[in-house]
C-alpha cells in the first residue's frame, strides 16, 4: 500500500483503488478535481455481486460518450470491481472515471489517460418503513439549470445537488426531516430528487420527468420504465409540473442505494397507499435477491 | 517530498502544496473531486509578487462564501503562497480551495476542514503580437446555463468551460484558429469568454455582460470596470447581444494570464484599431511592474 500518509483509516483503504492499484488518493492535475471534467457511478453490492454491473457499464459509457471520455473496457473495470467484491460483498461501492490529468486550460488533451477511481462505504442506515411506509418530501428552492449538452449524464459538476441536498439539512428545524427533496427547473418543471429519480402513478399510467434540459436518467429510472412496458403499463416521459404531482394517486423515487421509496408526504399533502410502487418495489427486490 | 510516486516531474513536486505541506495529490474523498465542491483563483506571478493579491484573496472570500465554504485566513494563505513564489517567482500560480473530505452524500459536512491545495505552471508562450494586434475569436455553440445560486462564482464545475474549449480545438481544420471563443446564453446573450470577461467599447461607453445568471466574475473585470470609473468612462453592466458587439467600436477580453486582448476578428467582422483597449492595457501594464 503505498499511499497510507492520508488521514484515512487503515481498515478501508484496502478497498479503494486508483488505476487498478490499492491508494486512496489522485494527482492535484487530475481534471476530475480541477474541472468535475469526469463521471461518475454509485453501485449497491449484495453478496458479493455487485447489483445490475451490465446496466451501469452501459451508463457509464454513455456518459463517458457525452463529455468526449475513453471509456475504460468493461474487462478491465470488471476485473477492478472484483478486488473490491473481494474485500466488501455489502454496501455501496462508487465508481469515479475522469478524463485523466492535464496541462492548464479547460481544453481536454487529446492524450489524455482517464483515471479510474473505486470507493466503497457501508449501505446508509436508512429506516426500513421508508420503503414501505414512505418518506417525508419537499421542495428545494434551489432551480435546476438548463443545460441539454449534460442532461441526463452523471458527471462530476453536482454543485446544484450540493446546494439542494443543503436545504434539506436546514429546513425543519422542529418536526420531521424530509428525507428527500424534489427539484424543479427555472420554468417550474418537476426534474427529479436531489439524488433519485422521481415516478408518479396517474389514471394507471406511470410518468416521469423528461430529462432533455436537466436532471440525471439514472439506471433505475430505466428499470422502472422498462417494469412498465413489461407489465403493459402505459408509460409516459414528459414535462410534470408539481401541481400535477400534488394530485397524482402515488409518487415514488428511485436510485441504486435506496431502492424504491414511496411519497408519503408532500407541502401538506398525504398518501398512505401504494399499490403500484410496492408491486415495483417487491419484484425489484426479488430480482436482486 | 512525501508523494514523489504520482507521474509529475519531480522538478514541479516542491511548488506543489496541499494543506501547507509539499504533496502532489489529494484524497479521493475530497469533495472537489466528488462534486466539484470547490472554488478557484489563478493568479499571474512576476517578480517574486502575485499580482494583486488583495483582490484574489477578496474574491476567494466572496465565492466560499456563495458556497458556504469556510474560507481559510488571509494570513495562512500569503505563508502558502510565499512558499511556492520562493520557489517559482514567475509564472501562473493556481489556489484551489475545496469544502475537504467528506462521506457519501451531496450534503455538505458541518464539520468538513476545506483543503487549501497551490500548483504552479509556466507562464504559457501566447504571441506577443495578440495583445497588440488583436486576436480571432469564434462564437462557441455550447450555450451557458443560467444558475443564479452560482453566478458569478469561480467554482470547480467547469464543465461548459471544458466542452467550449473544446470546440475551440476541433475547429478551423484550415486557417487561423480562434485564439478564444465568445459564450452565449440560451437566449442569445453574450456573456463572457470560455476563460476571460469581455467588454466592448461602443459611443464611448465600456460595456460589459450582466453576469447575474451565468458567468464568471474575473478580477480583471472589476479591475476594467474601476478603471471606467477612474477615468471618468461611463460604464454599462447590462444584457448584450451578438449583434450589438458585432458593431461595437472595439470588443476586448480580459484575464489574470493573457492580461488583455483586444479581438480583431470575429464572425466576419474585423477592426484593426483600439484606442480604448491599448489605453487599459498599457495602464495595467505599469500597475503590474
Amino acid at each position: 500500500m503505498k499511499c497510507g500518509f492520508l488521514d484515512v483509516p487503515f481498515s478501508v483503504l484496502h478497498a479503494m483503488l486508483v488505476n487498478g492499484v490499492a491508494g486512496s488518493s489522485i494527482s492535484i492535475r487530475d481534471r476530475g478535481l480541477l474541472y468535475g471534467d469526469g463521471v461518475f457511478r454509485t453501485l449497491r453490492a449484495a453478496n458479493g455481486k455487485a447489483l445490475h454491473w451490465p446496466l451501469h457499464y452501459l451508463k457509464l459509457k454513455y456518459d463517458c460518450d457525452a463529455l468526449g471520455i475513453a471509456c475504460p473496457e468493461e474487462a478491465l473495470l470488471c476485473a477492478e470491481l472484483d478486488k473490491v467484491l473481494a474485500e466488501h460483498p455489502d454496501g455501496v461501492i462508487k465508481l469515479i472515471v475522469t478524463r485523466g490529468q492535464g496541462g492548464r486550460g479547460y481544453a481536454p488533451p487529446a492524450d489524455a489517460t482517464p483515471t479510474r477511481i473505486w470507493d466503497f462505504s457501508p449501505l446508509p442506515g436508512y429506516p426500513l418503513e421508508w420503503a414501505e411506509q414512505g418518506i417525508k418530501a419537499c421542495v428545494c428552492s434551489l432551480r435546476l439549470s438548463a443545460q441539454p449538452r449534460l442532461a441526463c449524464v452523471k458527471h462530476l459538476n453536482r454543485l446544484e445537488n450540493v446546494l439542494a441536498a443543503a436545504e434539506l439539512n436546514n429546513a425543519q428545524p422542529h418536526g420531521e426531516p424530509a428525507a428527500e427533496g424534489l427539484l424543479l427547473d427555472s420554468e417550474d418543471r418537476l426534474i427529479e430528487g436531489t439524488r433519485s429519480n422521481l415516478f408518479l402513478v396517474s389514471q394507471g399510467r406511470l410518468v416521469t420527468p423528461d430529462l432533455s434540459r436537466c436532471g440525471v436518467a439514472g439506471i433505475q429510472r430505466g428499470r422502472v420504465m422498462a417494469w412498465a412496458v413489461q407489465h403493459g403499463m402505459a408509460l409516459q416521459v414528459r414535462d410534470v409540473k408539481l401541481e400535477e404531482a400534488l394530485h397524482a394517486d402515488e409518487l415514488f423515487v428511485v436510485n441504486s442505494v435506496i431502492g424504491l421509496w414511496p411519497i408519503r408526504e408532500l407541502e401538506q399533502r398525504h398518501w398512505n397507499n401504494y399499490p403500484v410502487a410496492t408491486q415495483i418495489r417487491h419484484d425489484f427486490e426479488r430480482q436482486d435477491e
